[in-house]
């Protein structure tokens, strides 16, 4: 049994190996009893949590590149024997084995609602269900913190703000997709520098207390910090005491004003938020530095910021960092992935209070957001319809948007939200009807049992 | 600007990017000015969530990794460049970058609390602040994550408990590492195949709806998968109905009892777990089962689990997934990273609500958990010290030890705490102590602004 331990990595060569057993092992039984005709299912989420109106769709394209690289190399199958329950002919069929089958999915930056359908996988059995663990793995992560980073973006209204969460993200794939997620639901720039690399998300960064700690003075921390990066400086101010803070920081600021220069700002990032703001505003001003901006940061969600900008805090723009990478109020979603097909006809579930949707679906939006329809895909109705062709027999047919786009169509759908799902406390809820041929099909398999 | 889009992955040829920007723009200044002085820095849990008694160490192995492969390739550095704020001398320093400082660190599986120092960086200034990004998501992720299991396996008492989070878990090196984390913290097994393969962990795994699903009937589906996987079988019967579930497992346990095989159990997933786990040992003990385990799993934490056992559940394992890899109910630590000391003596950080301890420190644990009590490093204390060197002039001066070791250092610190540690819900927090010279030290730093 291979065994390495700490320092390890998930990538392309070991990822078909992330993955729960019971995919494999019902995999091997598929694979025996040859039962392995096409297949439907469906990834949801099932509610949405309490504090929340609406999901944004994210992670839809790692997904995609999952299924496009999805195979397992000599390693994982040397391991896979090592267990000792899976014969040589389902190991020799794993060796060849890849995603072969077709995807329709909700675009990134998609609003959705609880138990409407995001992905349809449909493929041979065995595939379908084995990409299960991953996809929702990745969608449920990923669509929590765009849907997170959205409800920032209202509370923030024309300010700006900047995801911070690296540090506090579970992991370290969970840093790389936390800030895509943000910047797609809303987030302004990230503090991650390889997410800046991989998704050319704009950077943001100031300065740790430390910085300031490892200089005689503040005064001299902020002096080497504005002579080296100029305009980008922003001086955090509450290392010490944060009125001598502002007050160095804008002896620095007119400093750098008679060279030419033009300091960007300052952070504050502990205290009385709307009280310090105010402090800091006002030696700023007395200073003539009105252009000075005041950055925020320092446990911050979409509740805070509200609060603080109810209460005229003059903050310019907010760090966000531990509740927006971690969905603090709401750290998970309840994704389900059913199968609703198969070459026997719909199939459904009806476990206590998990009943789940039968058949090949599609969801439709209504007007100006008025309502949604799921309905059987052959039925035709009105509306927008929100599941679109992404692969077909394992190739993606689209390439991704450029993520700037992805997040400019997000912004258009969070403004077409009614008002009452823009609100940050959720009130009722937006109507999701079944359509009447569905309904009856629901109602016809629930008779059958 | 290097732009990838979906389907990146972090790994040792990239890992350095992933970090603040704020640590590259310091490190930048610190460099041009020659500010590269030895400095210490602590890694510390600033204080425990209400929920939360006590912390169970994590993640220091994982950071104890990056610290020996810390590097930036050519890719690294031609983005590093892309952005214009940093100039070749600078870029030219990376280029030949390691960290080449010392580390004492607490052990995984040891039991920490809030304020104690887990990790201790000494090295020259711009090292020892590049690596905080890093080292705080590490440590406080997999920490919270043992924290968490801890808690789960003092509820399930001598029940076994697995580790099924990995669709919920924030992506994939979140799944890996919740895997490890739940392990160390007392799960018995992990239903995540690369964990296994990383890290030794046992693998559990049973069926899902869609398998039962898959057949014409509940009892062929039974059959086909016992027949396949014999005395590992785990039989999930609430696809449909309950009860009918458990007499199609009992008819197949009662074949395969023909045929010299003994199945393992049956798995409950949805509805009242006392009520159903009830009439399925009565079914399956009536039809002369009584060896056959009940599993149950589906939302479970450790007050569920407390719960269902003071009901008299006659439950034998459980399934925990959501709330055990995203530590749902305190799905984030305060973990920060704070310059302590440096060629001018000790540091102290005084932000309204965000003090620090200066100096080197180092904790000592007296007696069958009486108190700790943190300590400047070279003041002679009573008790057990915590902090063990790990890393010298960049090297890991012991190997980690086998997973399985940390994980029975770890039920014995569990063992070993008392009562009021060990109960679900908090009450007065463990005794936490400044030593005397380390209190003075503290006022005198106080009174010096």
């Amino acid at each position: 049994m291979e065994k390495r331990r700490a320092g390890t990595w998930v990538g392309d060569d070991n990822v078909a190996l992330l993955t729960d057993l019971y995919e494999l092992t019902m995999a091997a039984s598929y694979h025996r009893h040859d039962l392995n005709g096409t297949a439907t299912f469906d990834l949801f989420i099932r509610s949405l949590p309490p504090q929340r109106s609406f999901l944004v769709v994210c992670g839809v394209e790692d997904a995609v590149s999952y299924l496009e690289s999805l195979s397992f190399d000599d390693g994982a199958l040397a391991y896979l024997r090592s267990l000792g329950i899976f014969d040589d002919d389902f190991l020799d069929y794993l060796s060849r084995f890849s995603f072969s089958g077709d995807v329709v999915a909700m675009r990134e930056g998609e609003i959705a609602f609880g138990g409407e359908p995001i992905v349809r996988v449909t493929a041979p059995l065995i595939e379908a269900q084995f990409v299960e663990t991953f996809l929702l793995n990745a969608i449920t992560f990923q669509t929590m913190v765009a849907s997170k980073a959205a409800r920032v973006a209202i509370a923030c209204g024309d300010r700006r703000f900047v995801d911070f969460s690296l540090r506090r993200d579970h992991g370290a794939d969970a840093g790389l997709k936390a800030a895509r997620a943000a910047f797609v639901g809303g987030a302004a720039a990230t503090s991650n520098v390889l997410a800046g690399r991989f998704y050319g998300i704009p950077l943001s960064g100031t300065m740790a207390h430390s910085y300031v700690l490892a200089f005689p003075s503040e005064l001299e921390a902020f002096r080497t910090y504005a002579s080296h990066f100029g305009n980008d400086t922003i001086l955090l101010v509450d290392t010490f005491d944060i009125a001598e803070g502002a007050r160095n920081a804008a002896t620095v600021a007119r400093e750098a004003k008679e060279t030419g220069m033009s300091i960007r700002g300052v952070r504050i990032d502990s205290g009385d938020l709307v009280e310090c703001a105010k402090v800091v505003r006002t030696i700023l001003d007395e200073a003539g530095l009105p252009e000075l901006q005041i950055f925020a940061s320092g446990d911050l969600d979409e509740y805070e910021i509200e609060r603080l900008l109810a209460a005229e805090a003059p903050i310019d723009a907010f760090g966000v960092g531990t509740q927006l990478g971690t969905s603090g109020d709401a750290p998970a979603l309840g994704g389900a992935y059913k199968l609703v097909e198969d070459e026997a006809g719909p199939k459904m579930k009806l476990s206590t209070g998990k009943v789940t949707l039968p058949g090949r679906k599609q969801v439709y939006r209504r007007g100006a957001m008025e309502e949604d329809v799921i309905a059987l895909e052959d039925e035709e109705q009105e509306g927008r319809p929100l599941l679109e062709p992404i692969v077909r027999n394992g190739r993606r047919i689209r390439e991704a948007p450029p993520l700037e786009e992805t997040r400019a169509f997000c912004r258009r759908n969070l403004d077409a939200l009614p008002d009452e799902l823009r609100a940050l406390r959720s009130g009722a809820p937006y109507p999701v009807r079944l359509s009447p041929r569905l309904e009856e099909l629901v109602e016809r398999m629930r008779a059958r049992r």
